[in-house]
């Protein structure tokens, strides 16, 4: 049984960190953590951890391997167990005989609880690496294009003029929003034994001490583990809890959230008859062998992609959480993991592709003033009507904004004409209220001054204040 | 990058199905299949075929050639792409030239979707081999226990009586409507070309004819590449039309909400309290170490888990559907194919399990009678209720049924007593009417005939009837 | 508590059909044919079957009612239990007494999923009407638009010429695949009494029958409820077996999500750098006060919301069936009901709303023109490189392809240009194969072949043929 | 067209605060907050912003205005345009004339997204009071039975006792976690204007001053606005980025997760078979007219229902956010509203639920007793195995640890019986080593030592620590 990602593109991005064969690693490494933390507790000799140790660097998992755990994890449900049986044996091959503190007092979820977390911990320290990445890359083209005129667009339609700076803004706040969402969640080991108890675990380090005593040499034992592998100790036992999971996956799907709207953007905005962006590049990406003149933009493409498959997964990890019940789930648990996973490695793929994207985008700023400029004179509408209504008045029923959008209307695309034809209309108000040492009796001052009102670059609003704030706001995070 | 399927234990029982090389070497099948055609349709020639063919089986898809392949699909966004230059490669090394027919005309998705309703159809039949298997084995358990008394629960709580089979016959009933869905679902190749107007091709096959002439060539060479294949000829282009897709990941989610369910009721009924059934043990499944009472449902489990995951999967498919645009769409279909994979998974993994939980069920018909005798008297109220309201008249502001209800709730556990009580009432009543030939002067029938209707074997409504009713359609099916 | 449908702009389209009301209207009579049925069966008399038809009439179903029936529904957890107390008393108002047969034998359950069925009903006529009115109004558009040329756009970017009939015809395929899995859903009542086993009315009807004859009888009962109700029989008991349930869900789904593709490619075509189509106008619908130059698409734009919406929904209902268990289950039934109904208000409006958009598209042919001819000569490159291997054998280590590659490179817009370098790369062949005719020695003749070559009508494929094919799909099932 | 919650049972409890009309009036509170703050910023007179108050109290909201606007939303696929013509008219019917600061620079999509941060604040109001209810009684319940045994379940089967506030203190850690999760979810006013530079509002604030003075005048025009209503200022502009929207999102559907689960436990321990917990009881909740016995556990079973469809509500959520495209999205928005809103009514009906299921929650310690004892010796194997490892030789091929299994499952029941035969066993042993003081040659210190460990009670390991931790950490936060 091969599954190597051929359905996911990208998804070998995440291959060593995440892949079978890294879940597996996890396992032995979170086993062999708790020998040492045994150790560490006084429970075990320490040649023993070195035993157990070198025992889970020795356990085979190639292909051949995996396959027959992954086979063999049928039987109990989970693929801790019949890892364990290969570890254990790896351990008498090391030590000559049968090291009891294997596993000792632990169950399969806390084992396959903590190994996950783990997984998860390598995973978020890519992602982040790779949003750091994209957001360095956004600040910069934020802060080259402060003052890049475009038109904006909503509702697929043109709106008012602004500054591709304000759009790479809003890209870049989601990527350090979707930055603090996976920082947010914890990442804890798993603990309980067979019941939650941790009864086993207690009957170990009791030996005559109180229930509160042997509670804080628990304590001690478990906190050795958790350092031993960089995690958290968390609140409680959540073998039925997964709040940890939940959060975890609620960050990796505002990741791809994030990203995939980026995506959304940049597909639109390559399209060839809009043509203001372009994506980087790379030997044997986005080719046609058919079509010389094609450029894909694939990483755009497989980041839509990303978009649309993380929601159903995040629900997946949801529904398992809400159908836990008794002391270890049957079967809410089980539908976690595979969905997890998946999310982990969408979410490793489309921040790395988000990073190149980002960082070699190519921006058109003449196309995009070019289409702002075909784009006509109704992008400057809102404008007009806000300056000429306290000068125009009302006329044949048509207030000073109808009077406006009339003549928008009538000369969509010449601004010049434009200009005319209102300064015309404002010389035949009776004594309008115009700016500040204007006069009516100068009609090509008026008419340059409504010409200039159709300027775009006048009407940017705080693009460029917007684009000083998320820059700023991105690098105090990372000198922070 | 490896995934054996370590997270989704069960997977292997569809690897040789659906895993990557299942996946690449459709691919070939579909390349390999294309020339074929054309040779059938006297574009090539036969032996460029025979090469053509060889070749397909000479492609390494061993590990190692698998994962170049999955990081190679990142370029162009698909695995079609690297696996078709391996291929060219091949090719040439069993003909000594380029055959100029291999992928003549076709585009990346046409060979993609149709390599996908091969695996489809291959993952079908094994579905509803499976299915058929469950089917019987349920069918057999419906026979059986037609008439086998246990609690009717609703909402958690005893409600009536029921036999068993009336059970295993509504589990019966939704197999065979799961087998109906995936038997609805159509496997069409794909064609269209690079902008699915098939220009290519009719280019290829026009030679002086009319559109309409060539058309009809085009149809004859597209029916033998169906042909070869085993699949249908759809309506039209689907590139963007994902129909077909839609209505296999249906079928499958349908299969597994028919499957969980039924694992849902074996769960419950497994709990130690419960008793009334138990799932077939084998080598090394369900067992812990660590206690040796514990025997864990892991089919069920793995049953109920199949049933939470399903639901997102298919909102995937769905969600990439209903995001196509475009002549081929950019990031919609890619968004498709894992889940749909991984829904095919499932559905195989699940539908086996289902056939091996079915063919080896435990059923304890005693503990169904203990649990049914001990949910008392109330289980009966509603027939007692009935039976008794021309006899019972209205009694201090009490109706029959509330005199009945205030019987039940008098004598919860006591059968005989409830019956006894409920005599003397009767005993009480002006001439009441009684069922033929009984009088109230012999208070001993009147206690019978009331201890007669609390018999949980008298009330089984039409359980028998629909029992077989379910198994005949059953039958039917597989007869037909 | 009021939800008017504010927040789902467009469902008012289906108000009277699956609003609260018409679900309480439903659930009366429902109750009304059950009566009804039992007269026609013999078990009650026909002045009562009267009463109880003018009392459901006569229940109050306004707001305040509404809204108090919603409140007691919690009590039982749903709204049969509260509607039915206020239709008990409305019989006794025209009766005098309280009549038996209401509700008798019956389950609340049996009540709700066969009042949901008469909703989803009615919605299906709904569907199915503007579905056929889509429909109607896309094959008149594929088959006037059938040589329409524009450019073909594939993951974004341009590829080869197709005609704009080519691309209506693929919405118009959907549409009626929509058709027929809306179609493929059974409409049954749903029976099986407290436990689901019709004891209750097996046991009204059987007076001393046998258990099968008796069963003879309930199923003509049954018979009569629906087809006083225009539902069907089902196969068995549904209570646990949500398969008609999740039929219905696909097609709604479906439905949704050939529309919102429909509203993908016109939301991009009416976007104005590509000015292709246009949505029809209508009374204050899509325009901004602000900006008069803006229309906005507010058709695709809710169309496109639907399509994003209903793979959740979909997942819910799944998720219900999947944890049905018992033999009337414990929260998945209930999780189904609001979902269900919200997919069928969607596929109400989105079907209503693609009605009205596809009826009044406004094609700008010329605006597809140009689009195509600004496409420039790549999207001919293929049919080029297909026309011209058999004329330009390999130079410089570049094979004919490569050659017509770097041909149209270098002249990416002129198609004049493209056609003499071309032709003059074919004189410098030593003894070329040309079509018919023609010869070397006219270059003219050559030049003037290869320009013709680079004419997008002539290059259209099947476009025509496949126009051809789904209108005449579309007519027969119209028509049949 | 009416909604009232007929299908969502338990929705009313949100009625006031998510409804239509509270989702109308919080867009009229932030229009007229908008109106306040301009007042505050000295863009317009005192007694205007007077006007605009009373006019948005007078805007009428009964059901025949409300459908009027759900109707008039399709218009411009959202409620806020035709609501704010009726505000404008009630602002003219107050001042006589249009106060021109109504709606002042704003687009529809400020209003819209504020007023539904408005709506999620006075919900999680409700939600933060309704699981602090909960919290408070569970953990009345975890110190209350911190000591009381019960068998815990893995996988549905017996597995260890434990004690019954163990299993309470995991719900409660899962409310106080979705405490947490909900307040950790920013609630932002939404500003931006209509392409999200403010340049309208940018112009209005200018007169003369710099870019970056404006732009301070705006800050504090927006910070007025944000006080007014309660709600915070973000990061920038969200029309695209909806982080804020998926955080409230997410901590909702944690809330569900967590009590769906708690739900899950007491539905299968208030099974009739298990019986070791009961639901409150109330008025007319949960009774069955023909079946006196029965008591439906309805708070259990809508909570279980919530649990099944939040996660495809959130995946809906998901699903728009990564839809969005452009300066303001063409669907993706549109997909959000009404699933967020009914995230937001499942999450206040289930915590309401939930507080009064865990304020009268009765729990039957006699039944939990008598559960585990009838659990057998099996659930005490892991520590008989753990104490008896030292003691036991190696005897016939089995270790320690298999003797005791082989004993136990010998004696399954009788723990007199098992404590006599495992004595036996260690004084056949050559000198074992017994704990402190015992002696081979006192057979019945031996048997009572090995009885004592099979006492359940002595084998809840860190059971009462657990407790104590959640309950200190609930009340650290209650505190706090």
């Amino acid at each position: 049984m091969i599954f190597t990602g051929l359905l996911t593109p990208g998804s070998h991005r995440a291959a060593e960190l995440a892949d079978d064969r890294a879940v597996a690693r996890a396992i032995l490494r979170v086993e062999d953590a708790w020998v040492a933390a045994q150790s560490l507790s006084g429970l075990v000799a320490p040649d023993a951890a070195r035993a157990a140790h070198a025992a889970a660097e020795s356990v085979a998992l190639d292909e051949a391997a995996l396959n027959d755990l992954a086979v063999a994890a049928e039987g109990g449900g989970n693929p801790v167990i019949p890892l364990l049986a290969a570890y254990r044996a790896a351990v008498i091959g090391e030590n000559g005989a049968p090291i009891s503190a294997v596993h000792a007092s632990l169950t399969s979820q806390d084992v396959m609880d903590t190994a996950l977390a783990l997984v998860m911990r390598d995973v978020r320290s890519s992602i982040l690496a790779h949003l750091a990445r994209t957001g360095d890359a956004l600040a910069r083209i934020v802060a080259e294009h402060r003052d890049t005129v475009m038109v904006g667009r909503t509702l697929t339609q043109h709106a008012l003029p602004i500054s591709f700076g304000l759009k790479a803004a809003s890209w870049l706040a989601a990527v350090d929003d979707a930055v603090d969402a996976v920082l947010a969640a914890r990442l804890p080991v798993s603990y309980g034994g067979a019941s939650g108890s941790l009864a086993a675990t207690m009957a170990r380090c009791s030996d005559g001490a109180t229930s509160e005593q042997t509670f804080g040499r628990v304590t001690d034992l478990l906190g050795h583990w958790a350092d031993e592998l960089g995690l958290e100790l968390p609140n409680g036992v959540w073998h039925t809890d997964r709040v940890p999971v939940l959060r975890v996956a609620s960050g990796y799907a505002q990741t791809t959230a994030a990203l995939a709207r980026m995506a959304n953007d940049v597909l639109m905005m390559s399209r060839p008859e809009v043509g203001e962006l372009r994506e980087p590049t790379a030997e044997g990406r986005g080719v046609s062998s058919a079509m010389p003149q094609k450029q894909n933009p694939v990483l755009s493409v497989l980041l839509k992609r990303t978009g649309i498959a993380a929601p159903g997964l995040l629900s997946q990890v949801f529904a398992g959480a809400s159908a836990a019940d008794d002391e270890r789930p049957d079967g809410g648990w089980h539908a976690e993991w595979a969905a997890l996973r998946e999310l982990a490695v969408l979410a490793t793929a489309a921040s790395s592709h988000a990073a190149e994207l980002a960082g070699g985008l190519t921006v058109d700023t003449e196309r995009m003033a070019q289409n702002l400029e075909r784009a006509g004179t109704g992008v400057m509408a809102e404008r007009l009507s806000a300056a000429l209504a306290p000068v125009l008045s009302e006329r044949e029923g048509k207030n000073a904004k109808q009077r406006v959008q009339a003549a928008v209307r009538a000369e969509p695309w010449d601004a010049d004409a434009l200009a005319s034809a209102l300064a015309r209309e404002i010389a035949a108000e009776e004594d309008p209220t115009l700016p500040g040492g204007m006069s009516v009796g100068d009609p090509q001052s008026v008419t340059r001054w409504v010409r200039s009102l159709l300027d775009p670059r006048g009407y940017l609003g705080a693009s460029g204040e917007l684009c000083d704030r998320a820059v700023a706001r991105h690098e105090e995070r990372t000198t922070a």
